[in-house]
C-alpha cells in the first residue's frame, strides 16, 4: 500500500491535535465540524428514528436491504460525537454489506458520566430484540470509545440473560480506562492524535471520580470475556490505544471466544475513517464488512 | 458452526494421543500413516522436486496458475512430518488461491537438530529467488513447527538482507521452545492431542542441549520483528500453544507489523486438517486463501 498516503494521513491528524483539556463544548463543536460537515454519503438513505428511548440515525442501503441490522456506536471518548460524526464509517459498512445500521445518540459525559452509555448500548440492543428482531441477525459496532461501548454493550447483554448478537466490530476501541499498556508509552511519538495525558484528561468527564478498575471500565483488564460471540478488533499500529486492543484480544482468545486482531501497519487510530484516501482504510473496511457478512450468513 | 462436529473432531483426536517419548522413527511411522494415507488429493497435480538442495513437492493447480508460489512447511515437531503429511492441507490452499506450492522437506532432528531446518528454510526461499522468481510473488506458509519455520525463515532472509515475500501464513505455529505461554496450563484440559510434557520431550530431539532462550528458537519471546511483511496466524482456542501465537502476534503490532491473529474457538491444533468435515476450517483456510491472494495482488 501507499507510504505516501500513510505520510499524508498522519500529517493531516497533526494538523489537528486532539486537546483533551478543552471544554466538552468547544471539544462537540471541533469534532462536529471536522467529522459532519462533508457531503451526505452516497449509496445510503439516513432517517432520523429512536432506539432503547435514545435518538438515533437509521441509515438504509439503496436497493433491497440484505437481513440484518447494524447497531453503531460513534467514538468521542464519552464526551463528544455523535450518528452525525460516524455517518461516513456507518455508511461505508451499510454500502459494503447491504445491510441497514442503526446509530445510536447514546447519552455523554460530562452531563452523563459512566455508566450512562453502557445503559443507553445495552437498552438500544433489547429494543431491538423486543421489536422481534432475531440477536443472531444483530452485529454490534463502533469506533473509538463507541468500540469500546459495543463491548461493553455485550458483556451486560450476557449478565442480563440476553442472546447475544451474530458478532462485534470495534474500530480502535478504548477498552482500558487505566490507560495501562505499554503502547501509551511505545506509541507515544507515532501516534498523531492521542497522548495518555490528554487521554486521561478528557476521560476524567466520563469517569467522575469513579474506580477504572472494573470491568465495564476496563474490560481488557477485568471483563470475563466467556460466551461472547465472534469479535473483531482493528487498530493500527500508530495508536497508544493499539494494547487495549491486543490484550483484550489475548483474553478473549483465552476464554475460548471466536476472535480476530486485525492490524494494520503505520496507520493511526481509527483510520477506516479515510476511506478513499488511504488503501488500507478501504482494505481493513473490506475485511469487516466480509466478517460481519460471514457471521450474519452463518445462523 | 457445528458443535456435533467439533465434538467429533475432538474425541477423534483424543483416541490417537501424542506420545512424545515414543522413538523418532515409529513417530514417523504413525504419522505418515494418519496423514499421508488417504486419497491423493483432487484439484491439482503433484510431482517431485527440489528447492534449496532438498527434496520438495510441487503442487500445481490444474488449469492456468494465478502468479504467485507458496512455499510451504509441514508439521512434525521438528521431528516428523513430511512434504506428503502436509498434502491435504497444501493441496487446499493451491485449489484456494489458484496459487502453485512446493513444499518442502527440511532437514529433521535428531539427526539434524537447530538450526539445520531454520538453514533449509532459507536455502529454499534463497534459491526461488535466484530463480528470478520476484519476492512479492511469494508467500511462505506452513502448519505447526512448519509454522515456526515460515517465520524463523522470514527471520533470516530479513537478517540476511533478503526482500521480504508478500506475506507468511502460520497455522498453529510454535514459536516458544521454552513453552513458557500461559496457555501450556490453562488448556491443558482443552488441548486433545498435546501436552507441555510431550512436547518438551519430543523438542528435545531438536534442540540437543542448545539454548532455547535464542530468537530462531523462541521468537514469541526473542526475536526483533521489525520489517516482516503481512502476517496471518491461525489457531485454535483448544490448544496448549495459543500463546505462541498471541504473544507473537502482540509483539508484530507493537513493532509496526501488519498482523492479523485469527482465533477460532473450541478447535484443537492444526484444526484446518479437518477440512470437509469441519465448518471452522474451511471458513479458516477460506481466510487463509484470501489473505494470500490480497498479498499477492496488492504487490
Amino acid at each position: 500500500m501507499s507510504k505516501a498516503q500513510r505520510a499524508t494521513v498522519d500529517a493531516l491528524m497533526r494538523q489537528a491535535p486532539f486537546d483533551g483539556g478543552l471544554p466538552p463544548e468547544q471539544l462537540r463543536k471541533h469534532f462536529e465540524a471536522q467529522m459532519a460537515s462533508g457531503p451526505a454519503p452516497a449509496g445510503v438513505t439516513v432517517s432520523p428514528s429512536v432506539l432503547g428511548g435514545r435518538p438515533a440515525l437509521t441509515v438504509e442501503p439503496q436497493g433491497s436491504p440484505a437481513t440484518g441490522t447494524i447497531v453503531y456506536f460513534h467514538g468521542g471518548c464519552w464526551v463528544f460525537g455523535s450518528p452525525a460524526t460516524a455517518l461516513q464509517l456507518t455508511a461505508s459498512l451499510v454500502r459494503r454489506t447491504g445491510v441497514r445500521a442503526v446509530s445510536v445518540d447514546y447519552r455523554l459525559a460530562p452531563e452523563h458520566p459512566f455508566p450512562a452509555a453502557v445503559q443507553d448500548g445495552l437498552a438500544a440492543y433489547r429494543d431491538l430484540l423486543d421489536q422481534g428482531v432475531p440477536a443472531e441477525q444483530i452485529v454490534l459496532a463502533g469506533e473509538s470509545a463507541g468500540g469500546g461501548l459495543s463491548i461493553t454493550t455485550l458483556l451486560t447483554a450476557r449478565d442480563a440473560g440476553l442472546p447475544m448478537p451474530a458478532a462485534t466490530v470495534a474500530f480502535s476501541p478504548g477498552l482500558d480506562a487505566t490507560r495501562s499498556g505499554e503502547s501509551m508509552t511505545t506509541k507515544h511519538d507515532a501516534d498523531p492524535l492521542f497522548t495518555r495525558a490528554d487521554l486521561t484528561t478528557v476521560f476524567a468527564h466520563y469517569l467522575a471520580g469513579q474506580d477504572p478498575d472494573q470491568p465495564l471500565l476496563s474490560p481488557a483488564l477485568h471483563a470475563d470475556l466467556t460466551g461472547l460471540p465472534p469479535l473483531l478488533l482493528q487498530a493500527g499500529s500508530n495508536e497508544v490505544l493499539l494494547d487495549d486492543s491486543t490484550r483484550f484480544a489475548v483474553r478473549a482468545a483465552a476464554a475460548g471466544v471466536d476472535v480476530q486482531l486485525d492490524i494494520t501497519a503505520d496507520v493511526p487510530h481509527v483510520f477506516q475513517a479515510f476511506e478513499g484516501m488511504l488503501d488500507e482504510a478501504d482494505a481493513a473496511l473490506g475485511r469487516a464488512a466480509r466478517f460481519i457478512t460471514t457471521a450474519l450468513v452463518r445462523t
